[in-house]
């Protein structure tokens, strides 16, 4: 990692020259004595931003059964099917955000006040107060989630993340020199966080911990009471939390959501949400972060870092700022409810038809937009793993799942609900097909045979 | 730097205690034995980010007099003032992209292939041509900048960078551990490179050459023969080269715009650009990137290192990507062609009433939309600096320059010239006054009063 292998041409052949980065190898004065070649290497960080899912994805080399059209259930984008637009009343924000012409130049950095107000006024409560100072509009949910690791961690220290858990904590981490340190999310228990684990895992270099509710990829979603232990612990151990709420209010009717800041009178809080997954505008990239710290243990000091590194690249497109406020004031009801009734029709047919499935063990979700499949790969022994496992399943019946070793957790998959009815449908009766063909029951006659 | 001090509440009294991040202080195992309080500090990188902009123009503490509206001539945002409105087809294409429903979702994270090869297309010539791999679509031109900074730089290597020049390159390379080396801008040579002094700074840790044509905050517009010189700089050191070329095209009538990709056979370039400045929507925060490398000296390595960093924080916004096709091929030539000529005439009437004005050197731009004014110091013994005689002028007059200290390039003052006419002649007016009022002939008689 230290040393550059530059390839010098010779007089009379290629020699190859050892280069130290940090001076201690052949490093001449400026200009003197130089004999420079073209070497042009990218950045040790460039090299460290790794994105496990498109690392994993991208060495499936499979080809989808042709005989089978493929449904791609992969994919967290609600927008790729057309059966979930958005609501009107966004499309037309927009539109009279642009026909004012009031949205082109420059916003300040971290966003227009008035729109700031906005999404200050839409998430303030009484336990977790709001002002437009508390929030910062930022390019997508991905860059609150960036800004607010950057601002609290170090290289060399470490942040708690969630396992399964959305991949690009640990890109955005490791791209940063900042080592992650994983707690469990118990499938036993609708996926709550293990905590006695997650406090253990806190040492002096602890910077964050970062807790996604709704979860990605668990579609689970914590009770009030969960929540408080959680915090608890943060507060036990002192550590911020980074909540990614990016699924905020995204729960199904007999569950509800709460806001981590809700349940957090003295543990400072960075809540990252933005458009994308409720309002189902994923590629507008209109993020925020919610700045909560009552005990003002963030203090200036954080707002402070975190405007300054929000002038690196000057925050999200200001046509989609002056929409903000008519987004979230004029969205109606329904929308918001019939996006949810359809992903727990979803969620339940899914449910209801992988657990009658020998071999596959899925965990009902309470919202967000995914569900999770244990596989019992005992009883799957063709498969290395749950990475070969959905391999197989796309070249022999071109439904396309997610491994969960995309989100750190082995022997699960991923199903995204977001797909049309009938889609869904014909997905999981090829699932069915394809493990009633590669299932076999466990060696030794005390087991017994799938009774499902 | 390396230690925290934190104040540890005992029995008794507050002690304070260094902890040091790096593990040779005080460092617990997990959870045991340690007495957590609370201690957030900002992160050391959100620290070193600092714009230089923000922090002179904070410092100026200033009330404009209340007898003169204020005429601010400080921002690099055309469109503050009104009177440059973007042309009509480049709303139109975002209206229509937003009403085709088909840009909600995600895009890849270098942008929609089809929108990589309209830019492609529309940038592409026989000396320097481009397909849509060579492109990437950015969150404006400043996350155009970072990414190319990010992927060619490790910490504690260098590039050289315009002094004048745009404070957004020293803000991101100290944010990411990037010494600054910077080279001159030869006032009278017209803005041109000092070239000697440049080579002279390239040793064997410089990672990139930063070149800015047309320039900000000069206004300047590089000769083609200039920009050949510059490469062979570049070539002969093996330096690649980041150019900013934001303003591309934004060069008045008698001046020819060449970009520097044209005039580089050898020396890989990252073309950096956007809608900015020539479409008059900065606020929409579309930019890309631009490889050309015709010797393959990137190689994949590059290309790979700039597509896992985009992977970050994933592109701008779709809907501006879905326009980007109709805004490059549908704008028409005279909306260009106003836009520069307006700039032209305010270019024109401010140089010739500031060149009139006792004690100040303008410099004659030939496109951007800048002009940069020196201050002859010596005649304004009042005023330590730019800084104080630019706080002065808004005290007096109400006209708001920026002192160009901000540009690393004291005793001038930079002119934004994209305010109406009448405006921009008021500006000048009071300038010229103020200058009257303290300018002072120099001291004994050898020295002759001003003749202007």
């Amino acid at each position: 990692m230290d040393s550059y292998l530059i390839q010098v041409k010779g007089k009379a052949s290629l020699r190859d020259v050892h280069f130290s980065l940090h001076g201690k190898g052949l490093s001449p004065g400026p200009g003197k004595g130089r004999k420079p070649h073209w070497a042009v290497r990218a950045s040790d960080m460039s090299k460290r931003t790794f994105n496990p899912i498109r690392a994993i994805v991208d060495s499936m080399q499979v080809t989808p059964n042709p005989e089978k059209p493929l449904i791609s259930l992969s994919i967290g984008d609600p927008t790729v099917f057309g059966n979930l637009p958005s609501d009107e009343e966004v499309v037309r924000a927009v539109k009279d955000a642009l026909e004012t012409g009031d949205y082109n130049g420059y916003a300040p950095s971290v966003g227009y006040q008035s729109c700031r107000e906005a999404v200050a006024k839409y998430y303030t409560c009484p336990e977790a107060p709001l002002e437009a100072q508390d929030v910062l509009l930022t390019s997508g949910c991905s860059q609150a989630i960036e800004l607010a690791l950057e601002v609290l961690a170090n290289p060399g220290q470490n942040i708690l993340v969630p396992r399964p858990g959305f991949s690009l904590y640990k890109t955005l981490a490791l791209s940063m020199g900042i080592e992650v340190k994983f707690y469990d999310l118990l499938p036993e228990k609708s996926w709550e966080a293990d905590l006695k684990q997650m406090e253990s895992l806190v040492d002096a270099k602890t910077a964050c911990l970062i807790v996604n509710n709704p979860s990605n990829p668990c579609g689970s979603v914590f009770s009030r009471s969960h929540l408080q232990k959680i915090v608890a612990v943060a507060s036990r151990q002192c550590v911020p939390i980074l909540a990614d709420e990016i699924y905020a209010e995204m729960v199904f009717e007999d569950c509800k959501y709460e806001a981590l800041a809700n349940v957090s009178p003295n543990v400072p809080v960075l809540s990252c949400g933005g458009l994308a997954k409720r309002w189902l505008v994923p590629g507008w990239r209109m993020g925020w972060i919610l700045i909560h710290d009552r005990r003002d243990i963030f203090g200036k000091e954080i707002r402070d870092g975190l405007l300054r590194l929000s002038q690196r690249i000057l925050g999200p497109c200001t046509v989609v700022q002056g929409a903000l406020r008519g987004i979230l004031h004029r969205t109606s009801p329904e929308f918001y409810h019939n996006t949810l009734s359809f992903l727990k029709s979803n969620a339940d047919l899914c449910y209801a038809a992988l657990s009658a499935v020998c071999g596959l063990s899925p965990v009902q979700p309470s919202g967000a937009m995914y569900l999770m499949v244990g596989i019992q790969m005992d009883h799957f022994p063709e498969f290395e793993n749950d990475v070969e496992f959905t391999e197989r399943l796309i070249a022999e019946q071109s439904v396309f799942c997610l491994p969960a070793t995309c989100f750190e957790y082995p022997n699960f998959f991923r199903v995204v609900l977001t797909v049309p009815a009938d889609m869904m449908a014909e997905a999981c009766q090829r699932i069915r097909q394809f493990c009633e063909q590669h299932y076999q029951s466990g060696e030794g006659a005390q087991e017994l045979e799938c009774d499902k």
